[in-house]
């Protein structure tokens, strides 16, 4: 069952217009959540970065917080995974339109929210760095979660042709920006460095609340420009993102590193412990 | 009625699957075309543009280049669009695939065709540079006409605020690129200039035909790097797309210029002759 529109519909029976701007243009945004019995985690997070999105886009939105906070925890309902740790992703594009780029006068937008079991944790990543793209950090697309995700796709298909399971991209800069669909962590002398957003990093949610709860556990990390050069130097590597929280990078640029280092392992208790 | 897998629909009837990859990732391509009673112009050079994505993506098709010709017949047909001017457009995508960025093992395509009246000509254009976006040419993506559309959309709603109806892009290297959905050919001591390849311009299809018959015109006309001061330069400016041939520029970057100018009017005289 999902959420479209206002009313949970079965799978097979949810149906898109085929002129939703969302297909035809990339024209939305969306969130992915994990809840844990039936809790959002960082909600107020998610949140707060769609509608950073809905303002850049000038998109409209049908449901106020509190809304999407009863549709997400009925479509978790609706899929029996109240119980349990569960993904949900959360999709709105600005809707039907005619032909062209212009958004119509008065757009009606599609909200549609569907829920997952959570997918099994994988092993330390294999991380390379890609080459055929890079991460464009002169769009404000690239501060959010938009349905443009083809250079993404594009980069984890040439980690995964070269036997890797994780892209590294840089930003038309040529420096470090992020991961495939994850944010980039890397241990430099003692201090854990990531992308600055100003590289084309994501405001990922769960990179926020990292670089929030660090001091609390001693630990330097900070977000800071990292040169190509810094995946040589690495003594440790991970990845964050909203549903797997910290991921280990096992082979970071043909390197074998431990997974998890030291602090990695430290972080991955910090945020498992963490309440928000 | 649409053109959706194989069969004609009712627009209001012809529905995609929420699981649709080229709705929740843009994973996919699209053409826009110009048919004249009936037939498509320079077909060739769209399906030669489209393949070059289905490579560049890894994407399936589902029909050949025959089939996809007959399809197009047929849905400018159940329109009643054979005897004039039409638009077209295709759309293909990876189809609907599980949750996540990896496409599934094996995908079944989405090919989608809709018709649509030629919109009216427009006057000349009113073009602005625009500050907030820039086009990635570090990208393969920007070669390719993809669903991810929102640094357009973007483009263009600055243009729109600021009075302007069509925006210039600069790509990230701070040269010009093109325009929002179609590309910007300047004028520049009379000779036609319009943003390469490699500085992010989408190798439209009536750019490319442009090129080609400038010279039996005795005017010269090629793609060359050009930075932003060209702007101020240019004598004459105007952007091309496939619906819309040449659409003269009639204000600059706050600049008024003749619109058509001397050249623009040679050239668009030749692009109307010319029977590609």
């Amino acid at each position: 069952m999902m959420w479209l529109n206002g009313a949970l519909v079965a799978d097979d029976q949810a149906r898109l217009s085929p002129a939703d701007r969302g297909f035809l243009l990339a024209d939305g945004l969306f969130e992915t959540m994990r809840a844990e019995s039936g809790r959002v985690r960082r909600l107020a997070a998610h949140l707060a970065r769609l509608h950073q999105g809905i303002a850049t886009l000038g998109l409209p939105i049908p449901l106020g917080d509190d809304g999407i906070a009863d549709a997400l925890a009925a479509t978790l309902a609706a899929n029996a995974l109240s119980d349990r740790a569960a993904a949900l992703r959360l999709t709105l594009t600005r809707g039907p339109g005619p032909r062209g780029l212009l958004p119509p006068e008065s757009a009606q937008p599609t909200l549609m929210i569907a829920a997952f079991s959570m997918p099994a944790p994988r092993g330390p990543a294999h991380a390379m760095l890609v080459t055929s793209v890079r991460r464009n950090e002169h769009s404000p697309t690239s501060r959010l979660k938009t349905l443009a995700y083809l250079d993404q796709i594009l980069a984890l298909r040439e980690a995964r042709s070269a036997g890797a399971d994780e892209a590294i991209l840089r930003c038309t800069a040529g420096r470090l920006a992020c991961a495939s669909a994850a944010n980039l962590f890397l241990v430099v002398d003692g201090r854990v460095l990531t992308p600055p957003i100003d590289d084309g990093a994501l405001p990922g949610v769960t990179r926020e609340r990292l670089l929030e709860i660090a001091p609390a556990t001693r630990i330097a990390a900070m977000a800071s420009p990292l040169p190509v050069e810094a995946l040589r130097e690495a003594s440790e590597a991970f990845v964050t993102s909203s549903l797997a929280g910290i991921r280990p990078i096992g082979t970071l640029a043909g390197r074998a590193l431990p997974a998890p280092g030291p602090l990695t392992q430290r972080l991955m208790t910090a945020l498992a412990a963490d309440p928000g």
